[in-house]
């Protein structure tokens, strides 16, 4: 595979600073050609898990030779290693720190470099923005067709990540809530697999803090205007929502603090009836 | 007319999410050599009016041949038809609830296409997000000249929206706040020539909730600084502003509240005195 | 020098208007090649300060021949002149009220144009978004390889700009907050160069407002998290900053508030002991 000239930027930058404008210019200094694509600059400041969870939802629906950035760095200057993760199909470029581990998890296949030829890299390293220096022009040579094994040399112990994955306890099965977005739905880690998986030919019941919903639908206008539902989304887990309106704020408290809290499935037979 | 590789996007997704990202994936999949250009992606959540009237100031300042795709979409997953339109100029793709009525209104002659060809969908249509798996690839194929007419039927009952215009009443010529804009500036929708229409030889005086504005300006530095005036803003429309301020402050409302308020312009000829 | 199809926008305009989608629509109807990257389109609100400092920062990493638009205008419509800049190696366009006079200050060779001729406007020039309607096609024209020569006459009295610099003061070196970024780091006026320049042999000692910080790293992850740092950020510039933390909340102030409050440095010979 050779990189074919799009690039994705993944970082925790946020947009009022010049940071991302400047890893674009970086990038087109050294290939003119490159189409720069942003993911999300909004990945909560040294979230290594938020910034995971977007890489490994967005990078497949790229086309194959993409070059994916991804920058959430808190140990920037410190000792993590600058890696390059060829799966196949795409490359990803960042930080040693856990942030592709889910990609490194999906692709038992994928080859991962230690970056350490400086020739692709800026000729001046600061101890504070690698995004700047070594990432984007990283992914800037290789999304012009450089061979990645000319950049450094196979590793095999990439640092890992605690990624949060259902576990079955107590008869229910237990996720946790990953994301809330823009439009106040609640995003689990609950893939469609698992849920069906346990659930059988059986019904779910959805428990997250206080809140019991019965009202599970395939779209978001199955329910009423107001009303609370849980649906499999758009990125093929299970979400909380609400039918023209944010389901963040009837669990009344901040995304931040929603973020890791657990939701529970529970299994009713088919036959059984409702409580009412 | 055939598509030129420019494709824009609005939408209310918000960019925190990798929504957004996603949709450009899917469309440099299909089209490596599309040039993508972001108009906004904080229409406020489900406002079809606010992402109309977004899509209708926008449009025409791009080359012929741009595809435009339009998604707030409310009823996602529910019976509304995804739709594309061929104004001769632009191709438009979205839903079917609005979103373009201002356009369809504006071009007497375009041509609208209930888009069912599954063969420029993904290959997998979600319940929850057409702008990933039916507007992005329809995009992506028309703007590499794919003829529109290979996606689908033609309709001629695209549903409607009360887009608000200027009443005469009172005496007085009244229109609506349709958005208070980032630097707080308040825009209406009169437009200059009906207001020209209404005031022939007259002056215009301007009254909005308890605030009167006599001060009509063509630009913004002809008031005082921290002083209100109303003139012709760059969307061709009244506008509400403070030279080196924020109107929105000085009405001390919220936006949201300000939007739909009414607006109010009475005539004075131009040899009566003001009164002080 | 020729324009290479690059284009640059740095605005106070958000995002969340269709103002930036717009000027992106005339560069492209005048040059479908040009590939416009943002800066950042939230300098505050008419602060030419600010916009000025990341046009200042982020310009030269981008290549040769890269057309950087910047658009703080609070002026518009008035008496200010629209100018363009050749520096040898980049392009600037906007209004001459300062914005680029740290470029003009850098680059003493730099040309000025007075944009006078019409042929590279808009057809219709509004009195309140220039943006649009003379500096975005100006770029696009000039990105295609126009020569600045036909755009308009040289001038030699561009407008100054009173941007801070760092002065001697009671013994120590003075400078000022001039940007709070997305992560709470506070930066200042204080480059690298005049730091050592001042310090000689000495070590420094960082005040601002009631904090003294002795803590001057080369990295963020020197210390402790939750630990206040002073360091040489990804500027050059002195920062302020705390590990895995936001500097600007312990200051408790916003960030509005910080902004041009004085920094001072002291020097201590590397002899004298620490005072506990």
């Amino acid at each position: 595979m050779k990189g074919t000239g799009i690039i994705t930027l993944t970082t925790d930058f946020g947009l009022s600073d010049p940071y991302v404008g400047i890893m674009k210019g970086v990038i087109l200094s050294i290939n003119p050609e490159a189409q720069v694509i942003d993911i999300s600059h909004q990945v909560k400041a040294g979230s290594i898990t938020h910034g995971a969870g977007l890489l490994r939802e967005a990078h497949h629906f790229f086309p194959k030779g993409t070059v994916h950035v991804g920058v959430v760095d808190p140990g920037v200057g410190g000792d993590r290693r600058p890696i390059l993760i060829n799966t196949g199909n795409h490359f990803f470029v960042g930080p040693d720190n856990g942030l592709f581990w889910p990609i490194i998890d999906a692709y038992k296949n994928a080859k991962i470099i230690h970056l350490t030829e400086s020739d692709y890299f800026l000729p001046f390293i600061s101890k504070t923005f690698h995004g700047r220096d070594i990432f984007a022009p990283v992914a800037a040579h290789l999304s012009r067709g450089v061979d990645p094994l000319k950049m450094g040399s196979a590793i095999c112990d990439p640092a890992p990540l605690q990624f949060p994955v259902p576990q079955l306890k107590g008869g229910g099965l237990c996720g946790q809530i990953i994301r809330v977005d823009y439009f106040g739905n609640i995003i689990t880690n609950i893939h469609w697999k698992d849920l069906s998986r346990f659930l059988g030919a059986g019904r779910p019941i959805v428990e997250v803090n206080d809140l019991v919903i019965e009202n599970v639908c395939e779209t978001y206008t199955e329910a009423k205007p107001g009303e609370l539902l849980a649906l499999i989304g758009s990125s093929d887990c299970l979400e909380i929502a609400v039918n023209l309106g944010r389901a963040s704020d009837q669990l009344g408290m901040d995304s931040a603090d929603l973020i890791g809290m657990e939701v529970k499935i529970r299994k009713v037979t088919k036959s059984s009836k409702k409580t009412e």
